[in-house]
Order: C-alpha cells, then structure tokens, then sequence
C-alpha cells in the first residue's frame, strides 16, 4: 500500500526459474495504491526477498519476518510442499539452542558462539558427536540459524532418522570481534565483510579454545570419529584449514562452496598456512570417514576454479573425496541443501 | 538517501524531551538526495525508530540492526553514559540465552521459553533462584530479550554486585500458540495483538508447567523464598493471578504497568478469576517479601485506575506493597527501568 509512491518494486527469487539469483521485479500500481506483482507457482524454497519504494531499500511493511544477512536486512516467507519443509518447524521434537560466551585465551577475549544440542540432550546421560559448523564472510554466529534454518533442519533430520542426534556448534569466524554486530561490546556497528583478521589464519589458529570450551562444557566422546566440521565459502576455508592445521582430528570434512583459492595459502605467514601439501598427504594418510564438497555450478570462477584446483591435488595424491556440483551459485538455498545432505552421512 | 522520495519521516522520540512518546518528526531534503532531521543532544536510553518514505513505513536502509515488536519491525540505536550503560553488551562476564522446548500438557503441546542463566551456572554444581517474566500482549518469549534487553540488564546488575545471580525464564504467554510468530508449527504468522486464549486464565492455570519443567531441568532450590514472578501489562496481570492461584509459592511479585482493570476477572469462569478477594487475603497472610509496582503516570486511564482500585483494595485489607510512579506511559523505556530496579531486590 503506496499510494504516494511513484516506482516500487520487489527484489528476490520470485519468478519461480531463477531460484538463486537476486532479481528486481517492477510492482504495478492499482486504483487502490496497492502495488502488485504475481509471481507464478513457486518451488518449495525458503524465500528472502525486499521492497524498494522511489529509490528506497525496505522491508514489506506487511511481513513482520526479516532476518538480517550481513548488512541488509530483508523479508522471509516460506513454501512446504517439498525440500523446504526441512526447512520450517514441524510437530517434532525440538532441540535446544542456545548463544554461550567461552573463553580464547588465543583471541584474548570473551567469544560467542551459538550451540544446538539436540532433543533429550539435557535429560540423558549419553554423549553425542559434534559439527562445527561454519559461516561465510560477513556472517556470525546466528548466520545458520537466520538463513541457514540449521536448527529446524537438524530437528526434522533427526526426527526422520536420517541423521543422527548430534550437537551442532556455530562459531564467530571473524576473529576481531567477539560476537555478531550488536551482540558484543562494540555495539551496534555497521557488518561489513572484511574484518581485521579475516582469513589471515587467526581463526584457525585459535580454534582449539572453541574445542575445549565444547569438549569440557558438553557430554561428547571428544574423539575424532565424533567430530565433523564444515562450512560454507569462508567458512570452508577455515573447515580446509583447520582438518590440515589439527591432524588426525576429524573424521567428517564438509566443503560448502568453500572460498578456496580466494587468497594464496602459500604466502601468507600463518602457520596454519605452511606446508600444506605435506599435510594434506599427511591428513589422507591418517584417514577419514568423509570428505564431501558441495559447489553451485554457477559459483564465481575464482571459487569454482579453486575447488577444481584443490580436487586435481587430492587427485593427484589419490586422496578421497566425495564432490556433488548443483545448480545455481553462492547462495543460502545451496548450503541449506549442502548442509542437509551432509549431516544425513556423519556419525554412521 | 532518496533522490526520488517526495515526503520522508523519522519516527520515534528523538527530541530529547519526549523520551516516552513515538513521534514523527518530518526530513529535510539535501541537493544531494539524502534526508536530514537533527535531533538535540538525546538522554541516554535504548532508541527505537523507524522512517516513512513516501508514505510506506520502513526501516533504516543504513542500519541493519532492528527488532520486530509485535508485528512492527523498527531499527533501534542506544546512547549510553547514563542509565543505558546497564542496557548495553559491556565487559563483563555473560550468561547463556537458551530457546527451549517444554511439554504443556496443561495446553496439549510442547511450548517454548527463553532462560537466562547466570555467568557461571554452568560450571557450578551451585542452585540459583528464578525469576518467572513475563511479556505484555502481542509478545512473546523473545520481547523481552529483544526490547527488554534483559539478558544485558542481567549480566550488568550481577557484575556490579547489584543483582544476586539468577536465573531468569521468559515464557510465551499466548497459549494458543507454541512459540513466537515464525519459531512454531504455525510458521511466518501474522503477529496480532489479541489471539485466542489471551487473558482467558489458561496461560494462568497451565504455569504449573512451566514451573516443573524448570525445577526439574535447572539447579534451583525450588523453595518459595527462591522464586520472584514479574510481568508488563498483561504479563502483569499474568503476575497478579498467578501470584493469587499459586498460594505460598512466591516470595517477590512485580507488576510493571500491569493490565490490572482491562477486563473484569469475576466475570471469567476460569478458577484463576474465583474468589480473589479472598485469595488475595490468603497472599496477605501467608506472607512474602517484596509485592513491588511500578506505573508510568502516563499510562492509559484504565490501567492506571485499575492498578489504583488494586492498591486500594490492597490498602483495605492492610497489605503492604511498594509503588514507584515515573514519567511517561505504556513503554519498554519504563519497563526496562521496572526490571532493572526490581531485579536488585530480590533474593536478598
């Protein structure tokens, strides 16, 4: 309802063809001030999508759901009927999820971080294995949870028998801060993408406090045959780096459109950085239950080519993984999927 | 920045003077496109604001931090050196936010609720008291995390020594639902003010619920001296009655802005409603420590009068209670302020 505005349109995947792209559809104006747009059926997907009025980015007054991806914030709704119902809260039992600050004597501060535990976890005495589970560039914490639906995909999982019962950690992979903007003392800061300390193998360096804090704070075997790792474009860099840089540490290694190949390994500093190849034939040969990467055809070349890059040097030592490439690009739709496909193999 | 708008506002109380009220103050265009509108030093306080453009109301395109109250999204800054200070992530130790799921059998469903626990509940073997808030009509079990900022309030009371330790549970007091619009079965829901069940006595009747999940889920002495009960407007009424059917189980009540007078409880036919004259003189007689109110002097007519026939009937019957009076009305600004005094009163 505009009635004084003279252009509006609505931004999205709302075309029902291009399920990955962000995409502006003009809105028509009728007699009422209502503006209209009539999208045809859609796929079962969970949508984002947001309004712009004369020039203005906004959210649909009408839709009091929005989730905040980096710097933007936009309205969700959601379509069941097929893989999205992974993907909404269903009548199952639901697990626990919970924002818990722990201690990195590496980073020297107070960190946050997001913990699902799954249903019956707190009135139970047995272990459970651990994913840590990791965002791209710009994201925190809470970014598989918003976006990602990471909990309400491990409760249906879970609930259908597809996966086991596990805990799912969600870390802050930009280490200069200590939480998502407005959760940390820095305030309410404007998220930008390119923190001090992105991808300079602090994280990854630091990460043994995440798996103390965890291993001492919840009843997990602490075992590698119990850890999986993942994560999706920066976060499967850190997922890479972090099964080379703690050897003999994981038995399941997710890649999600990982952002390999976006800074050269080699000349940077870190020692999580060195010597790779030694330890990626090191790594193979201590053995793994699953290496699994997931890639949108129409990813960008630099990340595409540097997975390609990465499959040809495992294959070259004849280090085994699985690689599944799907439609579409760098988006949430393709690590929502990654994500479910992935946890349906670990702990089996 | 809205080259092309005809007509752009600010809404909220961004003047300095009315710091309870939400305002619209018109913009200014620049020749550059971008709208100004300045606002006088401001007081310390947690804002909240939202701008119109061209008639849509929408959120700040340059903010991405927003809350959504009841079915309202609007973007939220704070000043802090003053009493906001007690309202922001500071450094200091955190306690852990958890969303869980308890069954209801008094509602046939399993519901879900927000628990803060204190820094260091979970490395003790040490029980904590409970705190039982509550959110006013149209919230939820996130209000009161989100524009209550209590998890904040919290950590700050408690590091200053001003607040013991406690563990703070915040429920969803709409019965007809599971959980806050888009975290139930229902999914992306319209967020409404009056849903079924609302002040009906079942969210009342069925507290017994909440109470045996807690006690047997968290380390609490589980003991009448152990348990405070607040609320806001109708979480306040909730307070009022539970506080009443629940004999001798409360030692701390708090009513903030409480919805007492908004409907008349002898015409309910739910027990909650039954004879609460003379429940209240059983309260009365059975003793408790602190029954604290706190009324903005603004508040709409019914609910200040019907919080002044209650105290009135409490004076009749010579039942003691402390009322603090403060400026403004019906707002998250008093009812932070509510919590932040009521919190250093209890359990001590």
């Amino acid at each position: 309802m505009a009635p004084n505005a003279k252009e509006v349109s609505a931004s999205g995947s709302l075309d029902g063809e291009h399920a990955f792209a962000n995409i502006t559809y003009e809105m028509q104006k009728g007699d009422s001030g209502v503006w209209t747009f009539t999208t045809p059926v859609l796929p079962s997907e969970f949508y984002r999508y947001h309004f712009t009025v004369d020039g203005v980015r906004t959210v649909d007054p009408a839709n009091a759901h929005a989730i905040r991806d980096v710097g933007n914030i936009s309205n969700v709704f959601l379509i069941g009927g097929g893989k999205a119902d992974l993907y909404k809260v269903n009548d199952v039992p639901h697990g626990t999820v919970a924002y818990r600050w722990y201690n990195s004597p590496g980073n020297g501060m107070m960190r946050r971080l997001s913990v699902y535990t799954p249903p019956g976890y707190e009135n139970s005495t047995a272990k459970f294995p651990v994913l840590y589970l990791f965002h791209g560039v710009g994201g925190d914490e809470e970014a598989w949870l918003g976006s990602g639906r990471a909990s309400e995909i491990m409760d249906n999982l879970i609930a259908q028998g597809k996966a086991e019962p596990m805990i799912v950690v969600m870390t802050n992979g930009n280490v200069s801060q200590e939480a998502a903007p407005g959760e940390g003392i820095q305030g309410f800061v404007k998220p930008t993408f390119m923190l001090p300390h992105t991808m300079d193998g602090k994280f990854e360096e630091t990460f043994i406090d995440v798996m103390k804090f965890i291993e001492s704070n919840y009843r997990t075997p602490a075992t590698k045959e119990s850890r999986a790792i993942a994560g999706l474009s920066m976060g499967g860099f850190h997922t890479a780096n972090i099964s080379l840089y703690y050897p003999n540490t994981f038995d399941y290694v997710g890649l999600f459109s990982s952002a390999l190949g976006v800074r050269p390994m080699n000349n940077n500093p870190s020692p999580v950085y060195q010597n790779q190849d030694e330890k990626l034939k090191q790594q193979m040969e201590n053995g793994y239950k699953l290496y699994w990467m997931g890639m949108g055809v129409d990813d960008m070349p630099m990340i595409y080519n540097g997975n390609k890059n990465f499959r040809e040097k495992m294959d070259s030592i004849g280090m085994k993984y699985e690689y599944v490439e799907s439609k579409g690009g760098h988006t949430w739709n393709n690590w929502r999927d990654y994500l479910s496909i992935f946890a349906q193999r670990l702990f089996k």
